[in-house]
């Protein structure tokens, strides 16, 4: 491949968890990158990042730093998303926003690879990648939604604390050494000690009682999956665990299914394994995840709370920094290049990813 | 009061964690203990353990060790029940037991202290202690259940190690100090390791695909409630908690119920707690109900997945081994005791508890 036809690719926030995860998957999957830029704030600019055999150094995520970018991948917070991101966008970039920013934006696509890739046809510069939450509850949705139909979904989760970020992943570390020294566990990041605790609450409080990030998979679930009236309940609770998110997830079907059939219908869907062997004490482990791109789904069983052989209960697992969200944005712009879908820029530079 | 309308109490797993937290309790709610019996395995008999400001020899639990026992608290495993508390029960003790042997014998009664403690009047010598998750979940279903009715529950854990036993909590101890040392973590209690984990494997598995923990949940609720029929689905999960069980509880009512109703009503229900004020960071927590006697409730919130206000979303955590466990076993005997209902033996010593 010619360096022609390779692609000038942003990533914002590089020095975050989830930034240095994009970087990582980039290389990984050998996505056509000719330059990388890795951007942060002024505070972190200036340092440098291990990416794919090279040391680069990280500039300062301003406008200017997206002229002739072909894809900016942002994952620096909400703010620095609507700040930079139509900026980006202006100069022809095409965004692929890990925020909660743009997310129930009804110009911008929200896109899980495997669920709705074809939203990404309608996108004017701007994609939202899902909450890690919902992100890897889609495609089980998907599939079920397909198969038997969808008449509700309850949703319990137990998140790592990878998702919050590098200081709360220190903070978690901190208060298991205090631990071990027996000294008090101090807690900055979380209002309540997380080592040891479940902590039910995960982003602000909204007025109907939910969390955002409960509402997130209520409301992020409806626009992925195009059901808009999904009926779906959810608490999310944060527990000592570094990396993955767990879930319980008991399903309403409206029409019958069996567990066999469910597990036949889950290995079909890509990205999706099915991890399902009790008696070999083989399910869904977030020690197991980690580091894998799949999502893992297992303890599947008929619900029999439910009538007429419409409930499942399932246990679902998956990297929260990978699927949940650095390889995702990844596989949405691997997308984009399959379809040649980039906007105006990378077609002037000629097909995008075509052999040399 | 006088040594003789004092009463024979045993226990039995007295080294066990349950069986210390029993010997803590009885002490700490001042029960009319004549003599204390510590019993234990043939293994443990000869340890000494402390209590109330005794040191006690624990003997071996053999029948004969029932002689002249008024009551008997076992916690020391299901085939330890199985084999004793009917010999224990021959013998004239009243027994209170922990294990699962029992509970779902239907002339065995099923007790959650403040749920139905009428049912003691039929006990037959031996009482049954629910489990601990379904111990701290009975009392906010029976509120809801009087108020405005059950359609549907669906309970998703969050349960610490102190639940499994004393070699659990050494296991996430020592797997703790192996990560800090980086040094590889050891499984031998649980199949995987459960430091930064998540197992969704509680007890053995059975036909249907769920854990015998998470049918536990489902048909002692039933039992205790007395709702034979009552739709409820559980997952049940392991974390690295070291006390206090965490549950996420969502209810579908017969009759509408607004959450301030609902807060209302929890707080009528005696040994339970309302924490409700997330804007203050204010909700149950594991790490702050350890060596609380109260089940805590916050979270409260209006499920709208379920139509006419019928839904509620709940967060409840309680000590899984004081009312989990201990606590509950202690108030059965309370009530007994309060109603006269002691066996044959400590009605021949005369009237229980009177003053000297």
């Amino acid at each position: 491949m010619s360096q022609r036809s390779r692609l000038t690719v942003a990533v914002v926030g590089a020095t975050g968890v989830v930034g240095r995860t994009m970087v990582q998957v980039l290389a990984e999957r050998d996505f056509p990158v000719g330059e990388l830029r890795l951007l942060a704030s002024g505070r972190s600019a200036g340092r440098t990042v291990s990416a794919a055999g090279r040391t680069i150094e990280v500039g300062e995520a301003v406008p200017e730093a997206f002229e002739d970018v072909d894809i900016a991948l942002f994952s620096a917070g909400g703010d620095v998303s609507k700040d930079l991101a139509p900026a980006a966008a202006a100069r022809g970039a095409t965004v692929i926003d890990n925020s909660s920013a743009w997310r129930m934006d009804p110009a911008v696509p929200l896109v899980v690879s495997q669920v709705n890739a074809d939203d990404l046809e309608w996108h004017e510069g701007i994609i939202a990648n899902p909450n890690c939450s919902t992100m890897q509850l889609a495609p089980i949705l998907m599939a079920l939604r397909d198969a038997v139909g969808l008449d509700r979904v309850v949703v319990d989760t137990y998140q790592s604390v990878s998702g919050t970020g590098a200081e709360a992943v220190a903070e978690l570390e901190g208060q298991i050494q205090a631990h071990v020294a027996g000294a008090p566990k101090a807690a900055a990041v979380y209002p309540h000690p997380i080592a040891f605790n479940a902590l039910p609450e995960i982003d602000v409080f909204l007025d109907n009682g939910y969390t955002k990030e409960e509402w997130k998979v209520v409301a992020e679930s409806r626009k992925i999956l195009h059901l808009p009236e999904l009926r779906l309940s959810c608490t999310a609770v944060r527990i000592p665990v570094f990396v993955s998110h767990s879930e319980a997830v008991h399903v309403q079907t409206t029409r019958p299914i069996t567990p066999d059939a469910a597990r036949a219908l889950f290995a079909t869907v890509p990205g999706v394994v099915v991890q399902d062997d009790p008696a070999r004490h083989e399910y869904p482990l977030a020690t197991k995840a980690a580091g894998r791109d799949e999502i893992f789904v297992g303890r599947v069983r008929q619900d029999p709370s439910v009538d007429g052989e419409r409930g499942l209960a399932l246990w679902v697992v998956s990297d929260n920094l990978r699927k949940g969200a650095a390889t995702n944005a990844v596989e949405i712009a691997e997308a984009l290049v399959g379809r040649d879908w980039i906007r105006a820029r990378s077609r002037r530079a000629g097909p995008v990813g075509a052999p040399a």
